[in-house]
């Protein structure tokens, strides 16, 4: 707002707001609003569930991932398949497939991908603690599920050559038609490989 | 998320944040991951600003408006024209009037409209205060922005009943189309109100 209609600390409020993804100037507002209207019923629950996320949030030493607790509450759940182990890009990436229940394994969250244009070589990723892992030999098949991009597919072909020598299942997602997609917006990549790896039905 | 993948802290932090308007559980997840990967930057302010808030916040004994300090900063401004009261449902309504720049004038916030169907009855708005406020003698305007529903015109009638015995100047927003609106797309109640009030070019 151009003029101050309203003391500081809510505008400040609307400032941080307004960073988060999803939320643009209006939206910040409206959900300033929202808040300072139910102060207790959410303002004050959201500001002390932020403070205590900020005092206790911390990465995975083992696998990378961003959790209150390390190692992390995979790496510790005795329900999960330990000896598969999902390489992903970004924590957001470990959510989309614990999302889709895809499967009950241990993840490795890389932290980015290499790339050389904008100076991101392997010891900015967690490849070395990856290598540790396989080195440390409970682990059978490692999936790389990195995004279908180049900078993923070479950052994949790197992790495969850092694991030339030891006895590790490697698998990669499969690519094809996505479900429900329409052939017709689907670019030429997805559909000559979706024909290439096409299953009997 | 059916199975827990991080600790209850971020778990409670998602949930709360899908209670914000304009995010979804995909969203609040989105924004929870954003926040706990940038935690001195935005975490931490953001949780100090709700704690904040939470502390300050208060409704303005004059004017029912929200804010950290009452009587609240419109009301203390005297670069305002403090005889002209712009009257609204809600909070919301006061910003996006302050938005457009609409009058640089006081406000009297309702909170809410009459609405017999929800219980809604005159003493649970501010009612009585904006005739207090109109007795007090310094108001030489009252400008009626209710919304142009059935409940916002009869609360508006209620006021304007109330008032009946002060001498004081009551008006309300004009009727039209929208600007950059298209006629093809208005009701035609809106229609005949900016036909009935068409002016001279």
């Amino acid at each position: 707002m151009s003029k101050t209609i309203a003391g500081p600390e809510i505008e400040r409020l609307i400032q941080l707001l307004s960073k988060l993804p999803g939320l643009g100037p209006r939206s910040a507002r409206r959900a300033a609003l929202h808040l300072v209207k139910r102060r207790e019923q959410i303002l004050r629950p959201l500001g002390d569930a932020m403070a205590e996320a900020a005092e206790k949030v911390r990465v995975c030493s083992n696998c990378g991932n961003i959790d209150t607790r390390d190692p992390c509450t995979i790496c510790r759940d005795p329900a999960r398949d330990q000896t598969t182990v999902i390489v992903v890009e970004d924590v957001s990436d470990l959510w989309a497939l614990e999302r889709a229940k895809a499967l009950n394994a241990a993840y490795h969250v890389l932290g980015g991908v290499l790339s050389p244009l904008e100076g991101v070589g392997p010891d900015d990723l967690t490849i070395r603690r990856l290598v540790e892992r396989v080195a440390e030999g409970s682990i059978g098949e490692l999936v790389i599920a990195v995004n279908a991009t180049v900078e993923g597919q070479t950052t994949a072909h790197y992790i495969i050559d850092q694991l030339a020598d030891f006895d590790v299942s490697v698998t990669r997602l499969a690519h094809g038609v996505p479900v429900g997609g329409e052939l017709d917006y689907l670019d030429e990549g997805t559909l000559s490989a979706a024909m290439r790896s096409r299953t009997k039905i």
